[in-house]
């Protein structure tokens, strides 16, 4: 009895065998002989997952192509994609820099799992830059509740003034994930009281008077984006693409910001420009 | 007679010295110690021309002082400001790439020089990247006449085969000064033959489709921007940034460039990233 349970153990094991290696022996490749692994670095686009047999350059995106694993795994990109979208809020107004809600707006809405859209005070068209005429996707008293605002600069002088922006601003901030401002959009957070004790950056024209109308905030100069947490502020006009891509590597990890910033070409960004507070540090604007 | 006029002379001579040096004498203040002449690093602002009298930092901006005479005098902004502005027609479609777009309009519209504008294939809203919604200034009929055409990318696809469209940029390269494609914006241009002969670039995933899509023409990757006169093409995306303000250069000198950069606060622009083809390589993509 013994002695035909393993001889019926030999034959299970040799045709489990034969099986495995049944694909590799029909194309004439032996095992030590498996294909290669090969992916292109991470374009954004589909092509990421595509697998290919040996080095060389991707067809379809040109980049070089490197053995391993794809940048992004394929179910890690599923669950990004069936994750739960955040909410982004883009603040427009009359007078925006267009580059300072741009940026952001590119980068949020090229990775998965953000709902990117804008709002202003009313429906009514905006201009930015003194051209572009942009009707806002929602007015403050309609906006979906956002996980993400983002508050660009420009003319920003007579919206500081505008209680109910003001009164939106401190109501979202109370269970917002991230508010980010760009440029001299960190004078809307200012007024709101959300620099209070905290460390900040923004427009290298507006550093002092930002720094007069918040004495309690320590205002930096020099200094792509500063990260306290639920409050992030970016210097200038393009600095906003830093500071999204910073929240995004935050939110989503640094492969996610890659990826992002490969799409858009913006090999530019140094994730080490910006200043992520350490907690210990927090408040100690106030005694300084 | 001589006598009195040579005297008279002599007292006019001594008068013009008290007065000259008077407000030295005021201030205590020795002909070697004239105050020295500090200005700010330029910013953008007005502050620019703000002269100082000791080195430290601008006031307003924040920037460090430097000893030495304006980053642009008084006389060449005012030139600039008075000089006839060069028309920028920047081609907005359904589903061009905010940042496409975005990039060329922030960098002409912050230089002094430049009327900006959208046109579009009508005067209707288009969307960009799902979610902004742009009215254009300007329909395919009515628009200015351009000396500088904008072409962004995007999903450009329907818009290849619009007969309308590749008619207007035929007809506009005729004129223009500068034909500026940014990411797959350069189909537009190939399909409107103004590629033949010439080398060009685009977003990284489409080299290979627009190298087949325009076989006279040399398609390069891994290239910023492509100049090769009135033909500029750009990589994809934030690249447009970059082929805008070598445009800048190319047109108003390297010092207004640098200048918008710094209001930009984009300091990662290095201008020697593009390619500037040589006239004796024009034409020479054709042999290849």
């Amino acid at each position: 009895m013994n002695i035909i349970l393993r001889y019926t153990s030999y034959l299970f094991a040799a045709c489990w065998l034969i099986a495995a290696c049944s694909p590799l022996l029909a194309k004439n490749i032996s095992p030590r002989e498996i294909p290669m692994s090969c992916y292109c670095k991470p374009c954004g686009s589909d092509c990421d997952l595509e697998r290919h047999e040996k080095p060389g350059n991707c067809q379809d995106c040109g980049m070089p192509l490197i053995e391993g694993t794809p940048a992004l795994s394929d179910s890690l990109m599923r669950t990004e994609k069936q994750a739960k979208k955040r909410n982004v809020a883009i603040f427009i107004h009359n007078g925006v820099e267009i580059l300072d809600f741009a940026g952001p707006s590119e980068v949020f809405a090229s990775t998965d799992g953000f709902n990117v859209y804008t709002v202003s005070l009313s429906e009514e068209p905006i201009i930015s830059q003194g051209f572009i005429k942009v009707t806002p996707n929602y007015s403050l008293t309609d906006c979906p509740k956002p996980d993400i605002v983002v508050l660009p600069g420009g003319d920003t002088g007579p919206f500081i003034e505008n209680k109910q922006l003001i009164d939106w601003i401190k109501n979202a901030s109370t269970h917002a994930e991230v508010m980010l401002s760009v440029c001299t959009g960190a004078g809307l957070l200012a007024k709101a009281g959300l620099l209070d004790g905290k460390q900040a950056t923004t427009f290298h024209s507006y550093i002092k008077k930002l720094q007069r109308a918040t004495p309690k905030a320590k205002i930096l100069s020099d200094t792509r984006f500063v990260d306290n947490g639920q409050i992030v502020t970016t210097a200038g006009v393009s600095a906003g693409i830093d500071g999204a891509l910073h929240v995004v590597a935050r939110l989503k990890g640094q492969a996610m910001a890659t990826q992002t910033a490969r799409y858009m070409e913006y090999d530019k960004w140094k994730p080490d420009e910006g200043l992520i507070v350490k907690p210990s540090e927090k408040g100690a604007a106030e005694n300084k």
